[in-house]
């Protein structure tokens, strides 16, 4: 079974590290790339490296296009934008998976608050399927949308996941160092990611008022049924692919556990799961052990009552692109690992 | 008035960075450069940056010599070197300025477990003077040995000190997330630290465990008169020069401060430092923005009871030669920006 | 058909990209990864990267386990210790292809001079092919050991291969100014390969005199039938993975070309290559559309009888295992670009 | 004696880094610093890191507020804007170092062809004095108006002044591969100049055709009275300070020299330069040793008739701001090293 998929916005960063997996996909067939700057040019031109791989031409944003030549489509597309697009393809009965922030917030006036903009599409939101495997897998198989996750979120969730839905830590404040590459700012010339800029520079940014915040406090409320209330100060570093996030908690009043236990802990959780590595104690995650993979390594410490979660994962891939693929794998019953590793 | 001074060690990043600042310095005669491996090569030779701009030759670490053309004398060595030297030179009179750890930590047992070794110079701790200025500018006035405080704790200290030495926040836990670059690992070849490692890498390090931990903790005791914790987690960065700390901590219970009053509380508090700069609201420093200067940036933002503080320096400036020289300038009534700005 | 393949050496950068290319090949068991240190150490202990993707053990490094278990074997070790390997891997019948240089210089004194050391298993040179498929794919089909080109070679005679081949250019000097990124000194620790000597820097090395270069006039000779010269200055790029040459040389006397004709002939020379990419007159390679991929790009201009061509490839790919693969499909009858994709 | 000096579009790389070296210059008073924008902003929040080093604040570009208060002014302005300006100032009597291309070169048909645009004050391009003190010294003395050089030319045409003007070389083609950090592109955001497109890239652009071709050869021209050609291929480095260039020319027929005697003619042509150091023979420039200074590092090679020169500085220093200091020391006859070693 070949599934024909659409790619619309590929000419980000993101996009590109999407064409580039589902290239290698063996049940994908790219029958469309289409772009909103309507420009009709051969892909392989916009990014070069492709040249000698593929033939595809982009498109425009052409609706009745898409519907016609795509199975899937793949959304990855600025926020606000996709909710435009996605009612049409939803009705046309398609499969979508949304790489944008659209559908994720389950409450249209968090979004409105960190956003900046009223949803057009709330109706829709209720039916998107937040698309973290390691938490919603039964739900990815049977969805129609895919809220794609944030790549700040995804490092953060399934850092803090074993420990907040076994009710083992307290819920707040959690504390949320995170570092990430240039990539994530995407593709957009802006005075501040000018080269001369980030080389050789550290900053925070946005200071505990990152528009990932409320993603990630939603989804670890929902897993552990208690709210969860989080500090999250994204820094920025001077590499262009990676997240490493450096999380601090505590555990709860007379339940101190050794960093051992907890790393057996972690083994155990998430024994099944394809794409989440748990390093022995006294080890920690590398941005290097996980670039260019769908991998989400986790390291964790305890001393006394305070917990030390690291976790690292590729932002363009298990922050968007490859969790992306992960979840189509899914929703087609393909093995979940295809084009992956 | 022109002082000798004497620079042993000058072969690592810190010592060169000493040879920089104390070649522009206009009463400071570099009279002797000394090193362990005993060569006698020009020191424009080892460092060709500095060919056209000294003759200097280095010399075997030879203690007679340094006591006769010196009278201060700059120790940039590896801990547990210092203190094999410093006694001789305290004995023949000679104001010491010591960038090593060895009279840091004022109980020898916690030297002993954190470095290793049992301290061999006790005798000394006592007399020496943690070379913070803005904590200790009077003592170090008439000091006649120097513990030039480490990098880390320099960007610690300065960010904590207002809150802590008001009583205007909880003193435990402290948590400092810090990140460096790679010169703090000094020059010794090592596979962790080949380009190819740290490049386009980002990592943990010491996770909870580093030496400079308890000389924050130490420090942060004796101004607030409370023991202070603190969870620290150096990380290590793809540059070479710069430490950014972002460090959480929470203000005491029902005493929540603004943004707006915790900056000027900083602003008032370092009104008169002139190497100290505090960032508006909402803005944070940069690592570009200290790099190559003796300057200390800290910002501050709170969030209900959450306090956030980041703070930047250049590590082989303020967090090693440059607050050496600045410690000098004190110590010998010479302005106290002299060739450091 | 499923191949045993031993990769003996794997723990350098070259056996790393080695490893990774053939795991994903559909018609490669990897039965063996052999170390000359011995340890008996999960693969993906050395390279945490491969954690959940591989179980392999190394090996130590005991010639009877290698033949037993394998059908080809890659050696991706120093010079000089390959041939000591290589005659009892030749003898036993085992495919081989070599990735150090000790098989590639056909002259055993040109080896000596630039190696340092005396050949040891001269008569092998003969039989070695010199495995760069656009000069020698027919050769390498039944050869029984490769010597798979070096890096800078292999940048330099793909992009001078069409001119001099074709006698449309003079043959000396041919002036190579040859740009490396660091993974190409491998991983030994040493002072002058550490982050903060080659973050931030440039610099020329080994100035007309690296031992890649006899590798270059040998190879040109042998193609042109004309005794070529070049000039090779090689240079350290502050990246890891890369390498860009820039060629100058001249049209022969009366028989210039225009920059158009020259782009229009190197298209139709490589036209059945699948790994090199020429690139529209005006356009030029960039390390980035090449890093991670086997492709050699080359870009053409003239200016009167001047003519530059520049080339790029990813070192440890096109420059070494990817290169490597290509021949090892080529010696076994599979589609040239599997694994390579 | 205190010269008053304004600074004219201090907002780009090469204007901060004037503003640094002219703030530590002890005869120089900034009294002024104009931009186009016209925004009356603190220099200080413009760049942060000037914080608690100046109190100046920028003001819109008005020529009678120049004239009023400045004795010299630095024009750190884009090419053609420079030339609206240079008329008043030099009507009202004031030195002017201009940092832009405007009055380089002599014949204004090669100003429109590379710059695109017709010269607007061609009868000052006489007065103009080409500020390469190495070339020029005495002219500068009394020059009313510096066309400080181009960042490529000062590096080449240093390397290549001894070897053309004693007539040492053939002077055509003289093969420069240059390479560039950066900072040389301006603060300007564009796609090409992002962070993650120049980090972990490394690719030629306009080759054989930028502007400072001309530039080079019209000196080069001058000084050795032969017509000299040059092919000229600029590169761009990942990183962001610092220009090496390597260059690649022939000695005349019969006429070669060892490299010994070619180093020993640099020193002895250049020993009485402050900024230019010859490297030993077998020792070769690197950017780091440069970077931050006004020096140029020079090494030369040569292998039969083919003579290889490498020249590194820093882009920002003796290819700009460093240079025009030097050019004003040179003017007020200060001792020509004064804020800049």
């Amino acid at each position: 079974m070949t599934i024909r998929v659409g790619i619309v916005g590929a000419t980000g960063y993101a996009g590109e590290a999407l064409f580039d997996i589902l290239l290698r996909h063996p049940s994908a067939a790219i029958t469309g790339v289409y772009s909103r700057s309507g420009d009709r040019r051969a892909f392989s031109e916009l990014f070069p490296r492709f040249k000698g791989r593929t033939g595809v031409i982009c498109s425009p944003l052409d609706v009745k296009k898409i519907v016609n030549d795509s199975d899937a489509v793949f959304l990855s597309l600025p926020h606000t934008v996709s909710m435009e697009l996605v009612p049409h393809l939803v009705k046309a009965g398609k499969k979508v998976i949304d790489l944008s922030a659209d559908y994720r917030l389950r409450d249209p006036a968090v979004y409105r608050r960190f956003y900046k903009i009223k949803h057009k599409d709330a109706g829709n939101i209720k039916r998107a399927v937040y698309g973290l495997p390691e938490l919603y897998r039964a739900k990815i198989k049977t969805a129609g949308l895919i809220a794609n996750p944030g790549c700040y979120p995804t490092a953060a969730i399934l850092a803090l996941f074993p420990l907040l839905a076994l009710g083992a830590a307290e819920h707040s404040p959690l504390i949320i160092d995170a570092k990430s590459g240039a990539s994530g700012a995407g593709k957009n010339p802006s005075g501040d990611m000018m080269f001369s800029e980030v080389h050789d520079d550290f900053r925070a940014y946005k200071v505990n008022c990152h528009q990932h915040a409320p993603e990630i406090t939603q989804e670890l409320t929902r897993v552990s049924g208690k709210k969860t209330g989080v500090i999250f100060v994204p820094h920025l570093l001077p590499l262009t692919r990676g997240i490493l996030e450096t999380i601090y908690l505590r555990s709860l009043p007379g339940q101190k556990r050794s960093t051992g236990s907890l790393v057996t802990l972690y083994k155990k959780f998430y024994k099944t799961e394809p794409f989440v590595r748990i390093k022995d104690a006294g080890s920690f995650p590398r941005l290097k052990e996980t670039a260019g993979t769908n991998f989400c390594d986790i390291g964790i410490q305890a001393d006394g009552a305070d917990i030390i979660v690291i976790s690292a994962i590729d932002n363009l891939i298990k922050g968007a692109a490859g969790q992306a693929v992960q979840n189509f794998n899914i929703m087609y019953g393909f093995p979940e690992t295809t084009a992956l590793l």
